[in-house]
């Protein structure tokens, strides 16, 4: 907000913030300014999940029926993060929920979750989990499956499976050395992983600032992913499917 | 029944039964004369996957954490079969319930399912659906995601993944000729995939009425997957995740 | 040479020329005028293969032992373009040899090619073949297989694999829509597989003009090239392996 | 020799023999006893390769133009062994080029390889070598590439790839966790590879013996494997291709 108070060109962390509030009040204020706003959701950017999205644009798979999406980090975060992470919601799995609508070109309509501490009985000194599955049902009925894991001891992985009444394409994790010690033949970290995504997405951003264009990925993209990951939480605490309706308002 | 009342070694097609308390009933009999019955579950007797359970089991991947199947058809059924399938939960996912079970040995605590008419709408005019995902809370905390699809235009996609804390381990389609017409690299149809599996069934079950031992699937294995299917549906129905107590009675 | 007689900056189709005369000439002229000349070994600007490049020359798989590239195309030319090909080693061989030096560093010391005609006896007609293999010695004691076909009826596959003394990594073909029908899986033409590259290689050359640096890829690349491609022919023909220094002259 | 005096069912280490004038007198020795003498090349009887074999037999790729064939050890061979094991092409690639006759049911024509010391001197102190490329003609036309390595670090790695004029298969390496230490991915030693073809080869071995039946792998496997490796140590000797016919006689 201090930012749009100079109107200044912004550039911010995903999700931007986890209260629906505050980010319908960011949305009002760059609006009314004309301001640009972009959000980092760079997995947009990756070359290999922006030409995925272009071949499910393009009809390469027919429909989509079922998307699935494998994000599972590959080192703990440490504990002083938990508690400002907004939760494994908020801070994994909401770029998967953005994915699922840059991937599908539909909304999300209802969500389902499911969560357990596995791994490190940290997450559960703060109510939070440490694996998770969601699965959502989309405007156009398709299916998406979301598998989140906050440590694969072989590296960060992250994979995407789009299957339709045409065909199925997938985006594997890209090549890495198979060693013998270390991430087995998986790339180790996200900032490895996404090098050139973050590359992309910046320049996106400097390109629309130059030109007057709106942001790729604005504060719009920041709502939806917030209010699938309000919905997830909500679906754990009392084991029904969320209609995002329910969390909107 | 009339072949347990002959005292016949039975082998029998999955489920068995639709029923839970035609199954049980079948158990009292089969339990009260000693007889042989085996459940034809017959992917546990896939050479792929048995090998993937002892894996798991000799625990080279640690505690599970995540299970998923994919279990695609790759033709759809004739319509006179659907009203008679008893679903997609029984007909199709019963087999992933079965599998979820044998490799992990643990039981479902927890089912929720999705479920959508996206091929083709005779599936509607039955009540069934020809697309559907579902996950599952097991009794030691690891979840599972399944996806099944009538139609894999592709070819017959059957992929199961483990993913523990010391690891991860895949069972992919196995090798099949990349060619350019027909199933693009996937094995065409379940005859030609589980050909192994239905051989080596066999003859578990030639080989357990010899020796006179009890079967290595049974009716307790038919009853466990059809409360899993039977909490599937009522998933569905209520947008809720359901216990499998709700559904045993 | 009409273009270097203008002092234009010159961007060329390889191998530029198939005559190892014509090529020195052309360097000569080309060195004497300061211009730039860059030729269109476009494989080197696929990002997939860049980043093999990068991660060989950092020495992630270490010193490497051995490397294999599988390149086959997807459809056979028509006749009129066999007897002006150069043949296969010429026209198609040409990029795996330059992708030899480009990933390696280092120089062939020595080449032996067993060819066939497999496909198409119009091959034959103009003393051509259209499924060869090959193999290096490098100057590091590295070895090396080329595997080519004129007509992989799947697709368009070009896969790279490099195996060192500290592991090993492999470029395979791009995600591409698993069908019912058509290229099962495997982009169908070169034209969409290094859509990419072209689009960086072109961009390389303009950068290069426009900041007046010399050609990442220049004549002494295609004289590399061609080398191997005369080397290659002799050895099929004496059924020797043939060190460079024999075409060289 | 012994055994054959005694009259006995025989099943021997492979390549039985170094020496074609002993195998020679040793197939002499069995035909005129008509006894039963099975030489121990497993990966015949490998489940996958085996059924490799079927389909392609089977026609599922047409004529085959191209086989590769990937074999690295993942250990070396303690200093010992290597003057007593005939060096890399008697001990290891013998496996490749009786894999060659197997699964194409061709014979070998043409033989040229190429051999480095590129891991451990230790190799040429006995005038051996630890990595080697072979490439053979066969005599219906097609064309074989040998990769051959005393160490992956990685793994114990054996894949085999036919390519022919109506598609392609192959068979990769089975499935193995992929944990953040050791072996990643691939299965770590040979005795774990071929567990099973170990397995069912010995009982083909007893089954042959009790049905009074040929050993599915006899003398003449050994002596044309063993033609193969004297051609291959040949051709490094004298960068040449050797005909199989010059070290037949």
């Amino acid at each position: 907000m201090a930012a749009a108070h100079r109107n200044l060109a912004i550039f911010c962390e995903k999700p931007l913030d986890l209260r629906l509030g505050t980010l319908n009040d960011i949305r009002a204020e760059i609006e009314r300014r004309h301001l640009l706003l972009m959000v980092a959701f760079q997995r947009r950017f990756d070359p290999a999940f922006a030409a995925l999205q272009r071949d499910v644009a393009a009809g390469r798979i027919g429909r989509p029926h079922l998307l699935r999406i494998v994000s599972r980090d590959s080192m703990l975060p440490p504990e002083a993060f938990i508690p400002q992470s907004g939760g494994i919601f908020m801070d994994m799995t909401v770029h998967d929920f953005d994915m699922t609508r840059f991937l599908t070109g539909e909304e999300i309509e209802d969500v389902h979750a499911r969560a357990s501490v596995l791994i490190d009985p940290m997450f559960a000194r703060y109510g939070d989990w440490d694996t998770a599955v969601v699965t959502l049902r989309l405007t156009g009925g398709a299916l998406v499956v979301i598998e989140n894991s906050r440590r694969a001891v072989y590296g960060y992985d992250q994979r995407i499976e789009v299957f339709g009444d045409a065909g199925m394409l997938a985006v594997d994790n890209p090549p890495f050395a198979l060693r013998p010690e270390g991430q087995a033949g998986v790339v180790p970290f996200f900032t490895e992983r996404f090098r050139e995504a973050y590359r992309v997405e910046l320049q996106a951003f400097v390109d629309a600032a130059a030109a007057g264009r709106p942001a790729p990925v604005g504060v719009l993209e920041s709502i939806r992913a917030v209010e699938a990951a309000l919905a997830a939480r909500r679906s754990v605490e009392t084991s029904r499917s969320i209609r995002i309706e329910e969390v909107r308002g």
